[in-house]
């Protein structure tokens, strides 16, 4: 029986230096439960001058690369590199050579998870990647087992801290979008090129993995509907507030039942104040699931960040440590589904949804304007619930018009949205925000 | 390899059911993600009579509890029975026969969980117990596995849904304790006899088992102090509510640091509403979790009922059946730490406790009474954040005072109760509920 399980950590940034941290402030407590320790043996970083706060005595620390893979004493490769090239090649690379993989790169497995799965299959080796979703907080591992007895329903999930800190910001605040973002910058909670994350991009890469796990669908997230957070103004959380709602950017992945097309969308949305999700503030992360049996589950925690990210990372060693030590692989599959059993499920499109909104018209205050509005929605059978027009402009100066509707079919929305914005009086194209009544 | 595992169930009553309808209806996706089919193939109950909406076709039915443990097509026992003196009979029955054991019998655990883990240890068989904390809510995995890189710091949870439904009850109608708890009793929330639940006791089983997966103690559960929510009156509700605060039945659990006494308790509380804990709802159960490296995590769902709870046990059943399939045990030590491991520890006695708290008296309405109870605080050195006198009795008559202090040590403050309650004029004893503002 093996004395210790080497690790090998390919990227020493800010979670491959957190990970290097947990291993060693907590080294007894994982040997405790292990029965074993885990030794960190070896990292490769192009960067080999920057202090990252922990110490790499002991620790073989150069940036080879290959060399890290190919080291008989490392039985296990963190790919902490992020982006796409360089970690699917070296990732592939370490399947290759026998090694179990922990990654927390979201973008890779959603781009390539395909390729990857399918080669650590062959090779029969443990691939996993508890922090590319939801960070800390361990959701995979309780959609894959926790749950395994249920048809999943549905999975609806705060996925992306940054966002969900801006939007709690400018709720909190009042403040434009860009203000808040700007600050969220200064802060470290949004990244200089913040695209990924205010485009929704993030959020969808984390979904497509959810719903693999949850449906046994093959899901490319470039065909997800993604809708990001730019252009949401104060008013919007002002008149959710007022009815009862909270905005935050949902990912939402639904079942209509076996064989049926799949629900998958990326989206801000209205939710009432009183649920579970709606008191998800500032960079956490919550992933509600609903299962058969179960019924409605949730589950918190932060969602990025050096440390919570790292107490991922070192769970997924853990597990697969115990199983070099007993000599197995493939305990469970790492989609929860057989990689060769996912099916391509079709998307339901976005005109069949059918639910409630919030409209934002901008238009130019003159008399008719609203019964132009209320007439183009009430043409296309869109019931209205409230309207609202919470400022007077001067003569010929654009004003907000805020309406929610009853329930109602995309598609028709749409189609009544189309005339209205084509209205010469209609100033800006109106915002549409859906509003999910059951969360 | 084995073509399918054997199940045999002891005890069909609800949460039985449960488990074979649950087992019946989502068979084919347990054998997709398995790879092989979960088969129940023997049932033992006392009553082979009622109708439990259900098919035994093709499974054995009947009395013969040692007859199921014995059968070689049973190869995982699921104990359903409750209760302490035959569960555990049978349970280390079944464990001497070499069978592994899933149960959700959390009072059994609490009570004889010494001698059942060591007995599983010995013997080389698994045993399984997810139902038995948080109902459906894979709170235990998430701890044990999930977790498991970091230093467990607290476990805050709403481990009891009856209490939890009565509370939230409670405040939604301002009625008392006897008028809800009745109701709940017709709803089927609450048992005819709600001792267990209503006293905090069942919480305090579940915090037993939580405190020793979370910090590898050995915990008699009769040690942690227990206070349940009778007496609590409409008015504290609304007091509350005013504060900013709700009030749930919180079982906590703290470590102070590495060989430090534990804090574990059980007994209504006064948490913030913006905290996640506050916004569960009705017989819903919640478990935060913090650990040094995660952070705040959070764990939501329904605690009790008969699918919800038949979710974990299958989730249990598949664990174990994929060890069985490979030929292996004890994967993970049950409680996370290896069950010779645990250690005792001391716990925090109350009076050690610093926090801030809410007090009622109940005093007759009469001057120089007010000041005979802030006086008392003050002399114990228990400085007063507010008073409030709700309503102006009678001459003569007793009326509540309502008091929120500033932190205080519990052992002073018990002091100062002792005094104001001998006072002639105080006529009930006061009620202490303990504030956690950092929920």
């Amino acid at each position: 029986m093996v004395e210790s399980v080497g690790v090998g950590l390919l990227g020493f940034g800010t979670i491959g230096a957190g990970v290097a941290k947990v291993l060693q402030r907590n080294a007894s407590i994982i040997e405790e439960r292990l029965g074993f320790p885990l030794r960190l043996v070896r990292i490769a970083d192009i960067d080999l001058e920057t202090d990252r706060g922990v110490s790499t005595e002991g620790i073989r620390f150069d940036d080879d690369a290959e060399g890290l893979i190919a080291d008989p004493e490392v039985g296990i490769v963190i790919e902490l590199i992020g982006g796409y090239d360089i970690a699917r090649r070296l990732t592939l690379s370490a399947i290759e050579a026998g090694k179990h993989v922990v990654t927390a790169n979201k973008a890779l497995l959603a781009l390539h998870g395909d390729e990857i799965f399918s080669a650590a299959e062959r090779g029969s080796v443990d691939i996993a990647f508890e922090a590319a979703v939801g960070g800390g907080i361990p959701v995979l591992r309780s959609l894959r087992e926790g749950l395994s007895a249920n048809h999943i329903q549905a999975v609806e999930g705060i996925l992306n801290g940054t966002t969900n800190f801006v939007l709690t910001q400018m709720e909190q605040t009042a403040e434009a979008f860009e203000v808040v973002l700007k600050r969220a910058q200064e802060l470290g909670y949004a990244e200089a090129d913040p695209t990924f994350d205010v485009e929704g991009v993030d959020a969808a890469h984390k979904l497509a993995l959810l719903a693999a796990m949850a449906f046994g669908v093959r899901l490319d997230f470039k065909q997800i509907p993604t809708e990001g957070i730019r252009g949401l103004t104060p008013l919007d959380f002002e008149a959710a507030n007022d009815f009862g709602y909270r905005i935050k950017l949902l990912a939402i992945a639904r079942s209509r039942g076996e064989g049926q097309a799949i629900e998958a969308r990326v989206h801000p949305t209205l939710i009432p104040k009183a649920s579970m999700l709606a008191n998800v503030d500032g960079a956490m992360n919550a992933v509600a699931i609903r299962g058969d049996a179960v019924g409605p589950t949730l589950y918190y925690g932060a969602g990025a960040g050096e440390l919570p990210t790292a107490s991922a990372v070192v769970a997924d060693l853990m597990e697969i440590a115990r199983e070099i030590r007993r000599g197995g692989t493939g305990r469970v599959s790492p989609l929860s589904y057989p990689h060769g059993g996912l099916r391509d499920h079709p998307l339901v499109p976005l005109g069949d949804l059918h639910a409630r909104c919030y409209l934002r018209f901008t238009a130019v205050d003159r008399p008719g304007v609203l019964s132009h509005i209320t007439g183009a929605l009430g043409e296309e059978g869109v019931g209205i619930e409230s309207v609202l027009q919470p400022g007077r402009g001067e003569p010929g100066e654009s004003v907000p018009v805020l309406v929610f509707t009853h329930p109602a079919q995309e598609a028709a929305l749409r189609r009544a949205l189309e005339r209205v914005d084509s209205l010469p009086d209609v100033t800006e194209p109106t915002r549409l925000i859906r509003i999910e009544d059951d969360l």
